[in-house]
């Protein structure tokens, strides 16, 4: 079973973006950059919100990582935006799910917390992963949205890293069904 | 200048409490507890939010503790609960700001996300405290809310404790004024 992580850098006040999609606030640094790197050694597909879709194609172009399975999660969308991006419009645990069963390497999920918390809703996603940034922005995109249901987690390692960001990490206790 | 630290429990969500107030995933610790003593022994000032403190006299009693000045800010209330318990019900920065200036240990401000907004706006929060629980609750009372403006951190210290909880400490910049 391939694991699905939510990943995301994160003001303290648990935003994704600032107000207007800020983010002259996320720190670059090597020991960001190093995390990462593993991270997508160990990732073949990414899950993408249409709203981080949107700002990751500003920043980088537009097009899909070569190599890397590029799902867009949307309901708004009614067509790919790129011949190598998969357009998921509902049914997005099920597809999870699905690609779950099949063979490959990690997948990650890139959005905010409307879609995370749908992933979550449905019980698919098994990680967190969180380069908490030392800054309040007050409002912007909610790095979590209510679940509509309690999410235990397991707490695996907080790692400060350049910046005063801190890396944090967890793994989702499975709900009794 | 007495330091004014914002401490709270919180969940990975940022609430400190959950729907209807739950707080059945607050963890107690020998860790949390050594914390909260340390603290405690720095500290000879509360400053409650009005529901942190109905909860807190729910669990505790109704008394302030004793030898601790304890302040309440409340903008419904007409009347102090107690009459060792000071009320304010507006001019909270003002207030707070004459507080550091006079002598005594640390304040403490135990409070939701409301309180400390008004706080963080007004500049006078020197200190984050928060021990974030392993937990998405969903929703709940917000640990932050939006002070509109941006309030920049120094990180000092990511410590796990037991339960999977952290406990993260940071500082305020000041904004240049």
């Amino acid at each position: 079973m391939r694991t699905v992580t939510y990943g995301a850098a994160c003001s303290l006040d648990g935003f994704i973006t600032g107000p207007g999609g800020a983010l002259d606030w996320l720190q670059n640094s090597t020991d960001a950059n190093a995390i990462l790197k593993a991270y997508f050694e160990a990732t073949d597909t990414l899950i993408f919100g249409r709203k981080t879709w949107e700002a990751d194609s500003q920043m980088m172009g537009g097009s899909p990582m070569p190599g890397v399975r590029t799902i867009l999660c949307s309901r708004t969308l009614t067509k790919s935006p790129h011949p190598n991006v998969e357009l998921v419009r509902d049914g997005v645990g099920d597809f999870v799910r699905a690609l779950k069963r099949e063979k490959g390497k990690g997948i990650i999920v890139m959005s905010g917390g409307n879609l995370a918390g749908a992933l979550f809703a449905e019980g698919v996603i098994d990680e967190v992963g969180l380069n908490v940034h030392p800054v309040l922005v007050g409002s912007g995109t909610p790095l979590f949205t209510d679940p509509g249901m309690r999410v235990n987690l397991k707490f695996r390692d907080a790692r400060p890293i350049a910046g005063g960001c801190v890396m944090m990490t967890y793994a989702v206790k499975r709900p009794k069904r």
